[in-house]
């Protein structure tokens, strides 16, 4: 146990079961067009709008919020060939943003609809804007403290954080942790790319079995790059197959791969979509309801609630420090030798300039053989030197270098 | 008086002061762009896009209403050389449409999106859909009675009417009438186009007092192509002249032609916006308010409240009987010879087939000299032929032929 | 013709057809419950709200609008004893109004929501505000131009017109137009207290056909109380009776009173609703889509399009006109002696103070005999003295003295 | 490690450093006026109305989800003795239910709407919900799988899993856990009744640091219950000492609470609300992202990012086995001796029956001293227990037995 004097700095051994050898583990992922990742998605594009903006017009980033909004389903009607959407998808964007700067007017909800309708066209190419997208907009007046005004450019005094919370962060990924988040990976940069009839809301569940590893994925399909229920039935056989190869190289363990186990394809009821996303019939979805912002959901591993979709990346903790908590913990992964795993809790209060965390604890739980104690100091350092540099993170979430979800 | 034994048709003789001897006549048209015109113009272009998928998919124009709907004013920020919108306008669709029909699902709220979408993009070009515009939906289920289903093919029955309602129509126009409506179509097919900082929301309230026609015209202005006072002051000018030109070229009365009376150029508190319609800053719009399906308002005239606009083409009198009543009195005043005025009004009877009136009244201000009873066998023949053809109206309201506004 | 050289009022005789002398006359009244009367109740229950808000807070009535919003309707299961609303009526409310003024907050949407459930609650009592009803609002923000400010304590300047529009009234009413508002109070004093099934929705068609007054009634009725097709007949028998006598009591022609004549008792397809309005199921609703500011729309005589209700009641012509004329024509009718009908015009110019109208207009028709010429002077001193006294007209709408529909 | 041949159940030993062991731990817990938990507690509202009427209706509980919504902050003006809401809070039911059954219609987003007001009514009684709230809806049509109808009544088949999903439960509670939510409740329960200018809002963020539990509360104050700023300081020793002398029943470590921390009352900028939740001005709140089943959000400890509230209680494998994983936990920390801490994981695989979980993880870390490999029996028994009788969980839930955050 270390305590820094400085900053509040608190490195602990942990004394437990790795995740490795736990009998059970699960974790998921939603693909980028499950309705909580559009949601997702849509927060964070509009939080990143906003802050060009701000940037440009202001010269500092202001006050916002947007890590609400919901995405409620619409109807629609798929057939193999291609099928129509008939209530179109309705987005809610809600939150609150600074409108009125020192008499410069942002034109914030413009910005918001604006973001949130590229965010689609580039995220789910296969909807329809002009016929089954409905954007609502009800943000309201946020108010910008001058005390907490970050300028990007130097000099500006460090924010103080928002309120009292917290973030977590795990490293290095388990077995089955990198599988999940390698295969969503692999269907999204290459096997949609050959098969357009896979939609982009994939959802993988991975469950590890002692050494077993089964990965449930729901695929929405999309019909009209799909002539009939035999070739649905064959780009099954083809992910099973394909993903099934791709996540055997990274495990010894046994594999095992379902796709959309819920079909019944004897009366043709399977998972077919117009658009290749579920909200387009039934699915709602909400800003932070799924994946944390290591991409991941692991009910295995200490998680926050909080979403980072869609806040602020300048003073807002459930934001900051689950970024930044992930981030110091793969970097201690990556640079401190002979751990086997890392988590990393930042607590802010209200009030306090967020590089001076109320706590920044590590408990690491040293490979065997390993000693913990001897890697608190670099652990410690590691950690130190990312809270003295904080703005990196906000620059990196604007410039859309990391990812919230 | 005549009477018809089978369509119930009254000619009469009028005995009073023809319009254009009346003291005071005032006539007014709200332009494309109004936001009651934009209004109308959504509600009908959804009404067509809708009668096109049910002709395409079930055979028949199905029972549909989307003769109501909301233009709710956005916020922007004009500023000469281009500003901003701040809140997008918020367009909300109403109404009931016919969702399935044997089966046939047929995706109303989509159709009546994209349509709304469309109409805009066409009218309002100036508008940014990405960011300006929020268009909602909340179109009901409605059911199409068998009864009434109309095939555009041969063979099907005629209509019954949908409601105990009515419509008038007058013709010809008074010279007032002709002038607002030509000075409309001026700046519109021609002004405009030269001269693209023109909005399309203008509103020309035309007064005749006695010998005297004045023109008051608030044009909306598109701060993008006006760089500042001088060329705003300009364009006032031109459009003055303009203007004044194309109306005298209508009359040898006087006439006075006033742009943006309320603008306040010390202060630069001018009629300039964003987008060219008031629509983006305080002024909302409905269906139904703006012009009756002749294209203007007119005071002195017999009018009808009911919106033509969105109601469907097939059954509604509200619609029909509108727009038959004008086309018989231009009708009857182009062939009929010795017609100073004429005024048509059309009485449906709630489930009774729409060629058969409750009462089709036509009353007659012959030209001095003129006898109006030598005309009203003429007059009943032409309301007769009409009656027996309301498909055509029909007809010609799906290809866009006639205007509701 | 007269010409007032301060006043610009324009008094001159007319030579036509008596509307009594007149083949067809056509009168409409939509009842309280009519989806246009809901919306136009609301609007100006609204600004009812607003103006007392703002006298309290401010001492002054601030710039709104409240002359749009929407009613969507909702969907029910009407069933004899009593059915159930299944969606609620959705209920839009726009406009914008004066949020800030001098410092002082008015919680001007808090007041909107709450002024329509009220209103709702007093007119539709048979809606249960806890189920059936969702208030939405979307007002924007206004401003209150300094210029404006209309104190209602002594010593303000008289407001200035904020549009160029005009306002038309006429007196006395017609039989017709006599019996159609007469009928329609006996329903809704006597009649429904009696027979509460009998709904706030009441749409009465009256038509005079030479000596014949035909009055078509559509009658929503309440199905909790009416046990039965039986009931529903008999109710539907009693109202032709009393209505039918009622009607006598006003004229010496012939009357002929039909109620929901679209019923179809076979199929028991009648006219039942759960609330007692057609807004359950259907029927939207729209501000200024109804009865004009006399409780009626007269298609024979001259009419106005603006709507009345919900704006503001110090210098918004389209109201403060309409209602004014039809005070002025009223007036003139019970004060001078001879007059057949007197039509009253007024035409604003923006910016100009209300009480010089750029025309004020009389159309006088004698009585046979009467000469039109010896009533101008007093016709001209009415209208003079109306003018002289606006302020009056503003107070009687914010009291609730004046109806605006 | 133990399994269970007919249901899937493994219990293991957990060798890890029990959680009052660990340096930090963190305990978070919003209370019932937050913005997240009245989204939660009116998407559970819902749900439960439905499940009434359905079971009413239809001697069923149909499909139903309703485990999204969103709460939009509204605008307020806050002032010591009481001020006022400007802009009323939004409230967007979503979701969808089965709207149609077996030719039955339910009025599902009348009941909806109802059930959502009167839990705001019951909740949050300082709203004035004729004013200050909006409650709208967009609740979707769900359509109800024969298959997986599930009749209280006996000998209805136990339903299938909705979805390939978990739940995960813990028990006992830490001294943290178990102080948040006792602070928690005796405000609530005892401390509002005395002092009502303590808001519904009360976010309670517990820090163990060692053996120094600091309790950090943000407590909306009622601004009619509270004449100034002397007042609430007032009020705020009074929840310190009162608060600490509860916590301090709980523990023997150091005990630090802190109220409001983020208030400088210099400047009066201070927690004061109209109605005693932020949501009336600045916070938004989402289904699903507070509390967890359990009541707490507990970092330290595996949780489930899934919403339980407004999720049918039938199948929904969200709902269901995070409710049943906790309930087992508690259950065997009750009954069987020797358990330190104990973890239940339920796994589903969609399509299957519930009560059929793919895997029943337990961990359990013995307390020193004993063995884990003894309770092993009892546990299974339990589970197994447990999972033979879910019918019990959905009848707690509908009844509102079982809280779900």
């Amino acid at each position: 146990m270390v305590d820094d004097v400085i900053r509040n700095i608190k490195v602990e051994a942990l004394d437990q079961v790795p995740i490795e050898k736990q009998w059970i583990e699960l974790v998921e992922r939603k693909g980028i067009g499950h309705p909580d990742s559009i949601a997702d998605g849509i927060a964070e594009a509009i939080s990143r709008a906003l802050c060009r903006a701000y940037r440009e017009e202001c010269g500092a980033y202001l006050h916002h919020n947007t890590d609400q909004g919901e995405v409620v389903a619409g109807e629609s009607a798929p057939r193999f060939g291609g099928g129509k959407v008939v209530r179109p998808i309705y987005f809610l964007l809600t939150g609150r943003a600074t409108k009125d700067f020192d008499g410069i007017i942002i034109p914030t909800d413009a910005i918001a609809v604006g973001a949130a309708r590229q965010y689609l066209a580039e995220t789910v190419p296969t909807l329809d804007l002009e016929r089954d997208v409905i954007v609502d907009c009800r943000i309201g007046t946020g108010s910008t403290d001058l005390r907490d005004i970050f300028r990007p450019s130097a000099g500006s005094a460090v924010p103080r954080a928002n309120d009292t919370s917290f973030g977590v962060g795990h490293a290095p990924f388990s077995e089955t942790e990198t599988i999940v988040k390698g295969v969503s990976a692999y269907i999204d940069d290459t096997l949609r790319k050959k098969y357009p009839v896979i939609g982009t809301d994939v959802k993988i569940m991975g469950l590890r079995d002692g050494d077993t590893i089964s990965l449930t994925i729901a695929a929405a399909m999309v019909d009209r790059y799909c002539s009939g229920i035999a070739e649905y039935m064959e780009i099954k056989e083809i992910m099973k197959e394909q993903i099934g190869a791709v996540a055997r190289n990274y495990t010894s363990r046994h594999v095992i791969v379902d796709v959309n186990t819920g079909d019944d394809p004897d009366t043709a009821s399977v998972f077919l979509t117009v658009t290749g996303t579920s909200a387009e019939m039934g699915d709602d979805g909400s800003v932070g309801r799924g994946n944390r912002c290591n991409g991941l959901i692991t009910p295995n591993r200490p998680m926050s609630m909080e979403a980072a979709s869609g806040k602020n990346p300048v003073n807002h903790i459930g934001k900051i420090y689950n970024l930044l908590s992930t981030q110091i913990a793969q970097d201690c992964a990556a640079k401190v030798d002979g751990i086997e795993e890392i988590y990393i809790r930042l607590l802010s209060q209200i009030g306090n300039p967020i590089d001076y965390p109320h706590v920044a604890s590590a408990q690491v739980l040293p490979m065997r053989g390993a000693d913990a104690k001897v890697m608190f100091p670099e652990i410690e350092e590691i950690i130190d030197e990312w809270l003295g540099n904080t703005a990196l993170i906000t620059e990196k979430v604007v410039n859309g270098e990391l990812k919230t979800f």
